[in-house]
């Protein structure tokens, strides 16, 4: 039987968790256990796997590097600083992954990260309404001053102090689908389009860097379109997606349709920039041609992947 | 006539000039220049291209952006530090050349950065001869701490200050081989082990991560044979190799062979950590069974690919 070809889509607590300072020793640890559950998919022999992830913390973490430094050391616009993340967060999957595929035999498998763009619409509506906080707190006298010379958006956090907000287009097109394609053809694992990917815009055939943060779920979608993925599983910290979350009533769902899930969405069931998204992504997959998407937990990964576990979601 | 292939191992001038600040945009700017000639050579109709470079600016910046935000934020060891260079990097290269690429009409060249590890031997002399200095000053009495604490070997840097050394050791083998060759095989083109790679040893079948530097024309060198490259490319600030370099008597090599460049390496012809590993590195390769090995600079590259600029080594 041919394999069939998974499109992975970490969540933040794959690499970093709540609490956690991030040295790098933590991260790898994170890493070790999420590549478990990705080397029993590999080692089934029904999957060729494409693994996404997030950037959150590792991206704030260059951003305060950067601030710390900026009287010696020319700060670099924020697609600059996700390819960095791609590049520190590619290298821990890959080499994790690798040792446990090796420690069960199958370290001849080619594995390894891709620096990926992703082309957004620069007339996409987000550019006139950026959402997403990044970076340090600052106080209001820095905030004004960060708006007033480098023209940033900022926004009061709940009383934390201010920060920078950046668009969240949509993802149009992986810029280096072909690249990818040829790998998953020749059955290599590939890690790619970490953090979103690094957001570009497309002006008169080039490809120009914006400083923006596309969803990871959501360019994770694009990526399982663009390289003919049959299986989109976005893994989070809740085993299944929840109707009526926190009420009495609330409701574990083992399934949905895209109908269904577009249906709960227009109620309002899900949380906006954390399962929305997710069941968005879910829904688009379904509706562009794919078999199925999941949204499980890291720890039923494999199992959901296999249909046991999570939330399938199918076109009908 | 089926292609050949080449590995490009660009320089330091290829992506930052001396004295200039290192913004994005002054690199974007330089690599811009040095994807001309790249673009060129791919344009021809009769290359393969993988393209290789060196990190010292970009991992130095990063260096002092971790001290400096060091209370706030771990810092990384520089396994994870490289593999953000090669993030970053691989970033503007595959971006701009792509662009030269999609003016003349070969926008459809899948092109991309691959997150590359190089393992060399734990046991390789160079562990107990660290000789390459990286990241920022210190004084004296920041250097004897550094020392203590966290076990750094320093040295006093001509007068600037004390720096720390790391070990530079020996290449041997390019762990992405295969998923680099995957996409060779398939005329893709290629970045690939940036900054002489990250360097990591292996231990029971894992790849850990050190802290050293590889020579990036010795790892280009590697990445060559693990390909199968015809040709190596080692580009530098200089067109061609010189004997007697600043003497009444100096003299421009047009070619050499093994024997000779041998033969001249014992003489001490050619600097250290500049231009030796350089000749080492094109020696190598033509031993190993490349058909030439070529040194030139930049601006004159493709011809220099063609052999008609620069110093070509052959085997005999």
């Amino acid at each position: 039987m041919d394999k069939k070809t998974v499109v992975v889509a970490l969540g933040g607590n794959a690499i970093l968790q709540r609490g956690q300072k991030g040295t790098l020793e933590e991260q790898q640890a994170n890493v070790r256990g999420t590549c478990e559950q990705l080397a029993r998919m590999v080692l089934s022999g029904r999957w060729k796997l494409v693994i996404t992830h997030g950037n959150g913390p590792q991206i704030g973490s260059i951003l305060l590097q950067q601030e710390a430094a900026k009287q010696t050391v020319p700060p670099m616009p924020m697609d600059a600083c996700g390819a960095q993340t791609q590049g520190l967060i590619g290298y821990m999957i890959q080499q994790s992954l690798h040792e446990i595929l090796s420690e069960n035999g199958r370290g001849d498998i080619p594995l390894a990260t891709v620096v990926t763009q992703v082309i957004v619409d620069k007339d996409d509506p987000a550019f006139s309404d950026p959402s997403k906080p990044v970076g340090p707190f600052y106080t209001a006298e820095e905030a004004q001053e960060m708006h007033d010379q480098l023209g940033w958006d900022v926004v009061e956090d709940a009383g934390r102090g201010w920060r920078r907000i950046v668009p969240s287009p949509d993802p149009v097109r992986i810029a280096e689908k072909d690249f990818i394609s040829i790998l998953v053809k020749n059955r290599a694992i590939v890690v790619a389009s970490g953090g979103g990917g690094i957001p570009v815009t497309e002006e008169d055939g080039r490809l120009v860097g914006v400083e923006a943060v596309i969803d990871k779920d959501l360019a994770g979608e694009q990526l399982a379109e663009d390289v003919g993925a049959h299986v989109l599983l976005i893994l989070t910290d809740v085993p299944q997606v929840k109707l009526n979350y926190g009420k009495a009533d609330e409701q574990d769902l083992d399934s949905m349709t895209a109908e269904q899930a577009k249906h709960y969405m227009e109620e309002g069931q899900f949380a906006r920039g954390s399962m929305e998204p997710k069941v968005r992504a879910a829904v688009r997959f379904v509706e562009a041609g794919g078999e199925r998407a999941v949204i499980s937990s890291l720890a039923q990964a494999s199992d959901a992947l296999e249909g046991r576990a999570g939330t399938q979601i199918v076109a009908s």
